[in-house]
């Protein structure tokens, strides 16, 4: 049986890190929130999926189910899939580096999507505007060059090249610093190119994870959602600049 | 030879997840930055180490370092030491349960950090206080009782009872929740309070930690650095209520 990951349907978000491994990985998995509710499928599914979780109940999407096991949070789900679809080496060093990405990944993730939700996860950023507009500023300013500048630096030191974040093939990491960079891009048109010019090694490895033929077969596809004004990055052309 | 802690001297902060479960796996370690330079110690001989750290340079403190290892990521860490500090279960099950809630905890302990500091995380609280005012609202409203109400949930699905969070002993997660409630604690008074009376296995699970001779010990002696307004946890009066 395969995996199923349970993620709103209507987004990129925090699932498609998932999505890119499973895909990469070659993995057989439903998406199951984008199933029709006949399917047991939909939004609700999901939900209750979760709420009723008798023993290991996640604190919120994505997550993902194998068998009886659930697992949540993102870099977690990835810690768990990694060694099952080739996406990690196969020393615990090796391993434990990869999180450690992984997981500053994650805070810069967390650090784009605060740009426009400073005050209030559950606000709309319509009421949020000026604080965002001051955050968005120190985002571009100072957090996009310290973050892209340190997985510059540590593409510049891997010994075995600068073509992969560990050793010399693709680890779920790559995976999840292409889906970061696309990110900026469409969120941060202006202010991500600058960056990025001063990070070659990043801005060729996004390119270089986009061309895999698995990745980009599945961008190709309609399993890909498009970026919108729902997701975690999101085209407000007064926070860029 | 023990392990090397890397941390801003002054602070609790995200190091004393890391410290907490040093103390009560009985580990031998060094403080590196408390220690004085004359003996390798201090924030420049800290700061140099993780700027010149050839392989795997960590983003930010805490680090650790164990031979010729360095490990960066405070929940990273701690999934590197749990196993070999008696702290997390045997099976792959656990060990992930554990590190999904371990996860959860750095969130909740990000969000907090973000009361004081919505805006800008280089400035000061002074230049941010409208904004720190409006979140910390949010925060005391409903994140604190939508993240405790979750670890309350698990307490009560725990099939070995509501006594840790996996199994039937203590893991660095239960550590780590003890020292997130010890800083709302210590940041938020009245809004602790409000929430953790409707959340009592939270309450004693972390009075539990708080009395485990080691921990118990730890607190005592001066390792353990007081809260202050540098930290995670700042007790700035007006963002309670």
């Amino acid at each position: 049986m395969g995996y199923e990951l349970h993620y709103w349907p209507m987004i990129q978000g925090r699932g498609e890190f998932v999505r890119l491994a499973l895909e990469q990985g070659g993995a057989d998995y439903v998406d199951v929130a984008r199933e029709p509710p006949d399917a047991g499928g939909g939004i609700d599914a999901m939900m209750a999926r979760m709420e009723d979780e008798p023993l290991r109940p996640p604190f919120a999407p994505p997550f993902l189910v194998d068998g009886s096991l659930v697992v949540g949070q993102t870099a977690n789900i990835l810690l768990y899939l990694g060694p099952r679809l080739g996406l990690v080496g196969e020393s615990e060093a090796g391993r434990i580096w990869t999180h450690q990405m992984q997981l500053t990944i994650a805070d810069m993730v967390l650090e784009a999507h605060d740009t426009h939700h400073p005050i209030a996860v559950m606000d709309y950023y319509e009421q949020q505007r000026p604080e965002a507009a001051r955050r968005a500023a120190d985002f571009r300013e100072n957090r996009m060059p310290k973050f892209l500048g340190w997985f510059e630096r540590v593409l510049a030191r891997n010994p075995a090249g600068p073509g992969y974040l560990v050793g010399d093939a693709v680890s779920y990491a790559d995976l999840s610093l292409f889906q970061l960079v696309d990110g900026l891009r469409y969120a941060f048109p202006k202010a991500s190119e600058r960056v990025l010019a001063e990070t070659p090694r990043v801005a060729a490895l996004a390119q270089k994870v986009g061309r895999l033929p698995r990745i980009a077969a599945y961008l190709a596809s309609d399993r890909r959602i498009a970026f919108n004004e729902q997701g975690i990055f999101r085209r407000y052309p007064e926070l860029d600049g």
